[in-house]
């Protein structure tokens, strides 16, 4: 009897496997053998699923937005406006352990997107589905009467996006400058600025 | 009669490639391979002046470093406080050529000392002497009553260096939403605010 394989599972230990390469020893070691070798299958059925590296890694960028994504939907709940930004932008801080490995892997993807167009095109087109849930936060609490800046919205999500991305940066890089404390108490501060 | 090497000169060139490969082609590329032949030596050559690759990198970012702070010091001047601060934030933004492959090179940094701690080292050493000049200026800043925001220096200073990150970072990602225009705008917006 033939043996079945699990085709979904399988694809999920190597996009697992990938994601725990990147993390732990960063993107340039994360080549088809070490992430074969950290899931324990052979590179011939790595490429049975994938057709190269980036792919993989793609796909491991791709599985990380989504879990981001429902964790957030979750988190934001019935919030809207101020309230909701504030869940979005804090979720999207390194606060815990699992939210650090995320970092890691965006950190790592940004220096390879600025070399590879490939990679540039993915990384452009999930940052605009953040971008736009940031922007249609700000429209709605600016109609609530939460927002006194009056600067551009446009100006003002890329503000707060860039914020974030610097915040999550210097805290994996200056962990002794920039602990969870200080991330939270920040972007509290800059919200309450608004 | 030997022939008389300029070990300076040779030095320099040899950083000056290596920085051309990772702006260019990014840093899993630059190997000491592809910066000997864009430097026109050999290997063996390259051996002469730097242990590893890692050393060759670790020089190109000290390098980029010196020139950043000469020019910056040229265009401070005699500027004090909040008007000193302004220059400086704004020339760690990538807001020409040299500026933006200064930025890219910084950025292929950031992933590769996240996984080396012998990079993390250097990184962090010279990133406070950045973060100990802006402090300072913020507190000349304060003293002349040109800050009304009551946050404190070492949540401001992270925060103003987190946006320069940001903002940098995302500019060479995201050309076609943060221009140069974007970036002064956001910039000069964040310091009124102050």
């Amino acid at each position: 009897m033939p043996k079945i394989v699990d085709h979904d599972e399988r694809r999920r230990e190597v996009l697992s496997a990938a994601t725990a390469v990147i993390v732990r020893d960063g993107i340039d070691a994360a080549t088809s053998r070490a992430i074969a070798k950290e899931a324990g299958y052979s590179n011939g059925v790595l490429a049975h699923y994938f057709a190269d590296k980036d792919e993989i890694l793609l796909s491991a960028l791709r599985d990380s937005h989504r879990r981001i994504r429902a964790r957030i939907t979750e988190r934001v709940g019935d919030a809207r406006g101020l309230a909701a930004l504030r869940e979005v932008l804090m979720d999207n801080l390194p606060l815990d352990e699992e939210r650090a490995q995320e970092t890691r892997l965006e950190i790592s993807f940004w220096s390879r997107s600025l070399a590879v167009e490939r990679l540039a095109e993915v990384q452009r087109a999930e940052a605009a589905e953040l971008r736009a849930a940031v922007r249609r936060l700000l429209e709605e609490a600016r109609a609530a009467g939460e927002i006194r800046a009056d600067e551009g919205l446009d100006d003002l999500t890329e503000r707060l996006l860039a914020l974030v991305d610097g915040l999550s940066l210097r805290s994996l890089l200056y962990p002794g400058r920039l602990g969870r404390a200080e991330l939270e108490r920040i972007m509290t501060t800059t919200l309450e600025a608004l």
